[in-house]
């Protein structure tokens, strides 16, 4: 048996089973690529011999890259109630980009004329405002790179067995673009709101009339109304012309088609805060109002569908993020725990926005299980699956941030497991 | 006449003809807005009634935003020599989506099967070696935001007379991603590079053959073999599956559709550096090799296609970058340069990125003529068109970074000028 867990550690090994020192996999020798024989053994490919395809408009990826897509599953007897996951296996960086971006749709995805549709902000307000894109485009704009993930993104983790599928259905309903709006501060202090207001109610234009209640100190601080995502108009999927975005606030909050928002004395306990999004811990009780998603991390490669190519040197990568702030460490496992060992954060580390980790693995050829653990600003440390199950009620599907494992097989095969 | 630049400056005024403090735009009364007369004016829209759209594996962009779309020209003859440019007036932040970003191929985009693509570093190095895709996802991997700008943007401000156009057509050669691959150093240190090199030819794998000589020094530095763009891998119009990264260096030098580096001890003096691509001076003498992106800056709201909606609060916005850093500070002028105020940066401020400014204007209604001014970490400071014109011969259209001027006039229409 190959299994090398309990091998002496050489200088270069920073953790169990073959987590290496960064710059030893730099500093040469990786023998990842092949000898060329001859000065110049590269052909003259048939496609430099004619000239190739023009320009257009609006680009595309390349025709070889169509499994770089997202998955998606809508509730019977619906198109559009449900979700399209994030190919995150197949992405590197932190950016995603817009048309990979995770959907969370409540009644489909409506078409919306950007020059008819308004913003209304009224309730316990001195004066009651209606927006219009023109007015908005003259206000003050500012720019967030932040992640959005679905409350209930990691829920498939709660099962008694691990399913057996990889990183885009279990955790590919996060994402992470430049959002650019307008602050909700500014266009609330227009509208002048009442001392006695301490929430806000959002609604979107959607067939569900998706609302939800916020708290005004958050509307206040960095709450946008966005109206770009990387740089272009927000997509349909995502609120076109208009949505919430309330940084670190799961998912359904950043109310999408934004239509309304009501300055409220209390929450509203509409249907989409009632229904849903509470969080059940294991003595039976329900926390409502639960809203930043906590810190979370996941390997995205190698990870299930994307095999090992034999032992050998391999960079272990993933994603990490926090709705609380940044990310201040991320600590790998080839052991299934045992160990772990920091990897490189990718800069820049933003506040609120997806992470990109990193750190060389020198595979052994055995058997391993790799997980990654994020630690926030805040201090707080992503828990084990079962730590959070513990917690929990078997009934409780959201904010489901435990740790995910990958196990490796001699053969290069990736399965996610408990561990 | 309106005209009031000598207008007695207010507390608020923080440069001549109307550029003001911004938190006095933050501070309300903006009156953009529409008043709302009963408490609930917004109708339930059609689309409220009906399920919207389901979902998509890759997303689109609205329908509504036909116009957000590259223009582009092609050499006579030809459908894909020549260039498109990114529609910088309409988005906003400072990520280009992958579909806008600006594209220039010298003889059309080729269609390269990633699998049997293949990356040679030959000459000057004690071990010729060859590299698959799947050989370069082992290595470890880094991701850069940066610019790339095509030596030529800018060169319509040559012509003797302002061309009637606007920021794209002008100056929509440059965009920014995040990009992500493996460190070209970490290949030419497995490679060995002999000590008498000093230069690498780097060549694609497109019809024009196009390649470029570049410093070592360059490629041990932040160059990389970018695999990824704004996290899906490189489009085909931006070089997939590979293309050289040489953040701040002119775009023609990141070379797409990346087949071959080779070591050299001097530069090789291929077509396209000896034809095209140097900087001729008003002396005559042309300089070769000039490969960072200078210091300058760009207005794109407002700009020419975009009318004012009489007098009143606006942002003015825009971009800027140097290819020799991080940009420290953004000058705006509303008086055609008589006066100018800083405005403010959007963090974070990345080394070789695009950077938004933005800075409140309060017009009169009357004429203005906008300019922007960049000054990158160095101290280098972007001059006017007329000081570059000065340096330069008017045969020279490279590294054009002198400033860009737009006039407002009365009725709200804003035009290229010379100013």
């Amino acid at each position: 048996m190959r299994r090398l867990r309990q091998k002496k550690s050489t200088p270069e090994q920073v953790a169990g089973n073959g987590l290496i020192d960064r710059r030893l996999f730099l500093a040469g020798g990786v023998a990842l690529a092949s000898g060329a024989a001859r000065a110049d053994p590269l052909p003259i490919e048939p496609y430099m011999r004619t000239p190739g395809a023009g320009f257009a408009a609006y680009g595309q990826p390349s025709n070889h890259e169509s499994k770089t897509a997202r998955i998606f599953a809508s509730a019977p007897g619906t198109t559009g109630t449900g979700a399209s996951r994030t190919p995150l296996h197949l992405l590197d960086g932190m950016i995603t980009p817009n048309g990979l971006h995770f959907e969370r749709s409540h009644s489909g995805i409506p078409d919306i004329n950007p020059d008819a549709h308004r913003l209304l902000i009224h309730g316990l307000v001195r004066r009651p405002l209606i927006f219009s894109l023109d007015a908005l485009a003259r206000y003050p704009m500012e720019s967030r790179i932040t992640f959005l993930e679905c409350a209930g993104n990691g829920q498939l983790l709660n099962q008694k067995e691990p399913v057996q599928t990889g990183a885009q259905a279990l955790q590919g309903l996060v994402s992470c673009a430049e959002w650019t709006g307008v602050r909700l501060a500014v266009l609330l202090q227009e509208a002048g709101v009442d001392p006695k207001a301490q929430w806000i109610l959002a609604e979107g234009a959607d067939a569900a009339g998706m609302s939800r209640s916020v708290p005004l100190a958050k509307a206040m601080d960095d709450a946008l109304i966005a109206l770009y995502q990387n740089g272009e108009r927000v997509r349909p999927a995502n609120g076109y012309p208009m949505r919430l975005l309330l940084p670190g606030y799961e998912g359904n909050t950043n109310v999408k088609w934004l239509r309304r928002i009501k300055v409220t004395e209390g929450p509203t306990m509409t249907k989409d805060e009632t229904s849903k999004y509470t969080l059940l811990g294991a003595d039976g009780k329900a926390l409502q109002f639960v809203f930043p998603m906590e810190a979370k991390s996941l390997i995205t490669r190698p990870s299930p569908g994307l095999a090992m190519q034999g032992a050998g040197l391999y960079e272990i990568s993933g994603l990490a993020w926090s709705g609380y702030g940044r990310i201040a460490k991320v600590e790998v496992s080839a052991d299934g725990g045992k160990s772990f060992a920091p990897a490189a954060l990718q800069e820049p580390v933003l506040s609120k926005a997806l992470t990109r980790f990193r750190i060389p693995w020198r595979w052994d050829g055995g058997p391993a299980v790799l997980q990654s653990r994020a630690t926030d600003a805040s201090g707080y440390v992503q828990p084990t699956r079962a730590e959070l199950i513990a917690r929990r009620s078997p009934n409780g599907i959201y904010h489901f941030n435990g740790m995910t494992s990958w196990s490796v097989a001699p053969n290069g095969e990736i399965k996610h497991v408990y561990a």
